[in-house]
């Protein structure tokens, strides 16, 4: 077992871009855990645009700072417990950063099971899919019949929204960048109709995807296309924001939207945000409807899965320009 | 009986703010009702900061275009009734607009009781009351010992909201611009804080008088004080949007407060559009709970009524510009 701990550092942050120059790699000894720890080995590291925002200050986590090791959530191995209900071998989900080996409090990692394939726990069956499924249901609250839209549609969140919207009996509007992502959503993930953000006018491209106006807006990305949907929005639509991607690569956030909140008073929208651990007890239901329909076919789950620790900060900043298509992770070992 | 109608027509519409020069005083002859229809009497014109939106294009109602009789909703009495359930006498809320006369169908209008003072029915027992009863309580949900905020806290509904919110058990703040409404509001109407938004550091003020956050923000105004609340707002707040009445008066919306919709997602804020009209079904037990907490004298009611058709315009003008306390309406006869 080696005797190093190889983590990736945030050497500066980012004014601006983020750019791989930003981290530094370092090598420290591997630690040792305290009473009530575990010793985790790191297996998959979850990359996700939220680590950008960390960034930028306090959000539902401390903002990072220069010197830290990276942050970042891990699907890891336990090597040694301390911690009594967690043993050697066990998989958890833990927050673990950027590095090879961590100690962390038992009380503070989650037990995953031993599923296979290993990467769906960080895509359809973890944060990615959890967010997915509680905040369009419980935010979005979609009827049969309905039109849901849903923006970075080809990324981890996004294709699984717009999967489980017409699982539900919604027509289903994505948005994303390029004729390449837009032609993979109609084609392989099932939605009815795409719209690329990047072929100029969206908010006209929307209004003919959605001739009959949106009733539901999953909202990943904030910016041009949420401005764009509140003017396509239904009376009484719902709006359920998940993430601001188009805000987070560089200084503080610019203002909001042209409409809010003119639009949400005249179409009597709700906005609402949400985190997808508000959700938590209402997890084991979602994981067993996520696991029925990814088994009879009716979910398709695309990971996007990079080889090695040294690889992360490129993997991030290639996220952050939307170079993947679903779930992008960086195996470690 | 007059034979001719005196009407305020819109003569020009307005680009950037409106001045008593965009409207016109014309006469026309006296209406006659057709079958189906009531002759009415303008009494009270209600002054609504939404006036000025109808004026940027369609909202809940088509956009006003120059040369249409000015819109607005009237206290009025029926003087002749084409329409059964409606006798010479009665009086009824209805969208007279701003003249003397207008027939309009009798299913249009609402049926007013005969009460004492005859201006309440404009005020706590009309739309501002209404709008400040429902959208505080549905959209708010205000909770014993929470923290209140509502801005425009001097107008015909903020005023309300406050002091419902004082009745509910919560901690109530107001924001307003000028020292004297400021004070009027601690003094007179019974909240707990004021915060001039016109002294400069709305953000700050805001915080020294909500040292815990704002649980409710009711939001009349939109713009720099949304801004400022929303980074104000505790965990799971809400905001219970209403109006936005510093985009009104000028061309297009700006683009909206920073933070939207970062704050929403990582806040968890829940903002709620809403038009009275959406809580028509719960009027009753509305009008009742205002009417027994006026009687008890735990409800203050302020209005500010100017005398004389022709001095509509200017009373919409200031109104805008902020000089109104309490609810403003025009008294015609």
């Amino acid at each position: 077992m080696t005797e190093t701990n190889r983590q990736i550092v945030l050497a500066d942050l980012p004014h601006g871009k983020l750019a791989p120059e930003h981290f530094r790699l370092t090598r420290s000894p591997r630690p040792t855990p305290g009473e009530g720890e575990v010793l985790l080995r790191t297996r998959y590291v979850s990359l996700d645009a939220a680590n950008r925002a960390w960034m930028q200050g306090a959000t539902y986590r401390a903002a990072l700072k220069a010197g830290d090791v990276m942050a970042g959530g891990s699907l890891a191995e336990v090597v040694e417990s301390r911690f009594p209900g967690l043993a050697s071998g066990d998989l958890v989900f833990a927050d673990t950063g950027w590095q090879e080996w961590a100690a962390l409090p038992g009380r503070h990692v989650t037990k995953q099971p031993n599923i296979e394939p290993l990467p769906h726990l960080l895509s359809v069956y973890g944060v990615a899919g959890l967010t997915a499924y509680h905040g369009l249901l419980e935010c979005g609250r979609p009827k049969a019949g309905e039109t849901v839209v849903v923006s970075a549609a080809a990324g981890a969140v996004g294709s699984l929204v717009g999967q489980i919207a017409r699982i539900m009996g919604c027509r289903t509007v994505g948005v994303a960048g390029g004729a390449a992502k837009c032609e993979l959503l109609t084609r392989e993930l099932g939605f009815d109709a795409a719209v690329d953000y990047k072929a100029g006018d969206t908010r006209r491209a929307l209004r003919a995807a959605c001739p009959d106006g949106i009733d539901v807006y999953f909202d990943n990305v904030g910016g041009d296309v949420l401005e764009a949907c509140l003017f396509n929005m239904k009376l009484h639509g719902r709006i359920a924001c998940c993430g601001a991607v188009s805000q987070y690569d560089g200084e503080a956030p610019a203002h909001g939207p042209r409409g809010v909140p003119g639009l949400i008073v005249t179409k009597r929208l709700v906005m609402t945000g949400f985190i997808v651990m508000d959700f938590a007890e209402k997890n084991e239901k979602a994981l067993a409807d996520l696991a029925g329909w990814v088994n009879s076919g009716q979910l398709v789950v695309r990971e996007d899965i990079i080889e090695g620790l040294e690889n992360l900060p490129g993997a991030l900043v290639g996220l952050l320009a939307g170079e993947n298509v679903g779930k992008r992770m960086v195996k470690v070992v």
